[in-house]
């Protein structure tokens, strides 16, 4: 997806948000912001909109010396998740559709995006996840499992911190050997790195690799060519999150998108309401077969 | 009131708002927005916000060609407005304390600000007017009748078109000898001008000029020389609206401010919760006495 002229305010935002979660500086948050300003001014707008959230947060991260800024909100975000996680499990097993209830918690999970609100309230959390069982889900659940049942090599990608661990719901539903879970390789905002999936318990499950980026999605030409060639090996992606979306909507690839449609420029783009649990495949179911092949061109 | 930095995702949220209301050219858009973002990089704070309103829709003008782009809606504003007038008259008429309904009703006129929000439908007016009726005043009426009885040289500084009709409820209220209304030298958003001021049949009732000027607000030194002596020499200001409190909030002279407090940046300056309705004088009730005297500081 490229950058609609209504991220730009957006962006705007989010930086003000960011950089006074980093410091109490108000010089800082004066200089990051002018430089953000000069910065979109320029910005090439066929660009997905995390390649600006990925400057953005390097910046603060420069700016102000510290190399992960969000590293005590994510761990508060685990210790939400991991506190319901118990109780989240036991409501998957009991369910009449499993995989469909983890998908809808995965959705829940999504809330946890301090890219899109800087400070969240426990109860929202909760909150969010009562609505996912109760709201209509977006997508095709039955297409999913189908795609799960014919795949032998799955990659799971990750979003955020707390997130991860209802992600984890939903991991426990696809058959382990044929899973791996991709996180960051290196912070930005609340996205999960590899201390998130451990803390999630990923790491004891099944494979977990990072991607070598920090941009808050997943920008192929910046990740490593391990995970590159990861992403071109997999008959199936399994992709969480706004950011992935943003970045992977147009790729080459059979993907199941799982977000919360937050913003109204992701709503608009998937066609479908503000605040909507969607799930939903990328258009390149067919190009699935063997992706080794078209490496190269990745 | 000088900008503050969560002013400026606003001001380009509004840019965008405002330059689609002008006109469907896509690349138009784009390049108001660069424009903008260029300037608010560079800008100075210490100015207050209307300064880079002006120079937005300056560009906006520019860019269209549209000398007054928000023509047809401040026209629709005033036909809503007037719609509503006779009964609002006799409501105020009917009402134990006419002053101080008059000026709930003139803040119910200030939601028409299409700098906020560009498209305003026609019950919002409707509800806005109903609400003022019901909802608390934060200001003491009391005060301003008070003023009004010393004063003897009134300057009513008018807001936007729609709005203006309203606020002839509140003219009404006081002295015709001793009022005059000012509207802006020429278009920007949709800020009253004399054309406005005729529609409210204002210009019947009392003596009604222009300031001289296009920014949305009185920034004094972009005002005519006319109007500023008409200023330093009025012994009462009331001034409508956020633009004029955030041009006028720390002026040497005795305001009362009316307006609604519609951004959480100027609520926290007037320390009310958003959406209040306010009456508020200024601190320099002291320094009202003779002030043609000091016409020359300003």
């Amino acid at each position: 997806m490229k950058t609609f002229l209504d991220c730009i305010p957006c962006f705007l935002r989010q930086s003000l948000d960011a950089v006074r979660m980093a410091t109490d500086d108000e010089a800082a948050h004066e200089r990051l912001l002018r430089e953000v300003l000069r910065a979109t001014a320029e910005m090439d707008v066929r660009q997905s909109p995390p390649a600006m959230g990925q400057y953005i947060h390097r910046l603060i991260r420069n700016m102000t010396g510290r190399s992960d800024p969000y590293r005590q909100a994510k761990d508060r975000l685990n210790r939400v998740a991991l506190d319901i996680y118990p109780a989240l499990e036991e409501r998957v097993a009991g369910s009449a559709n499993p995989l469909e209830t983890a998908v809808r918690l995965a959705v829940a999970g999504n809330v946890m995006d301090l890219g899109v609100i800087s400070h969240l309230a426990e109860e929202r959390i909760l909150d969010a996840v009562a609505d996912a069982l109760e709201a209509p889900l977006d997508g095709d659940a039955a297409a999913l499992a189908e795609a799960v049942a014919g795949a032998t090599n799955i990659l799971f990608l990750a979003d955020n911190a707390g997130e991860i661990v209802l992600d984890r719901l939903l991991i426990e539903q696809l058959p382990p050997r044929a899973v791996t879970v991709a996180v960051k390789g290196s912070p930005v905002i609340n996205d999960a790195t590899m201390e998130d999936a451990e803390a999630a318990g990923l790491t004891a499950l099944v494979e977990v690799i990072d991607n070598g980026s920090d941009a808050p999605g997943t920008i192929l030409d910046d990740c490593d060519e391990a995970f590159r060639r990861r992403f071109a090996e997999a008959d199936l992606v399994i992709a969480k999150g706004q950011g992935n979306y943003e970045t992977l909507s147009d790729a080459d690839q059979d993907i199941f998108f799982i977000l919360k449609a937050k913003c109204p420029v992701i709503a608009r783009d998937l066609g479908c309401p503000v605040g909507s649990a969607v799930l939903r495949r990328s258009g390149h179911a067919e190009a699935s077969a063997d992706r080794s092949d078209s490496y190269a061109t990745i």
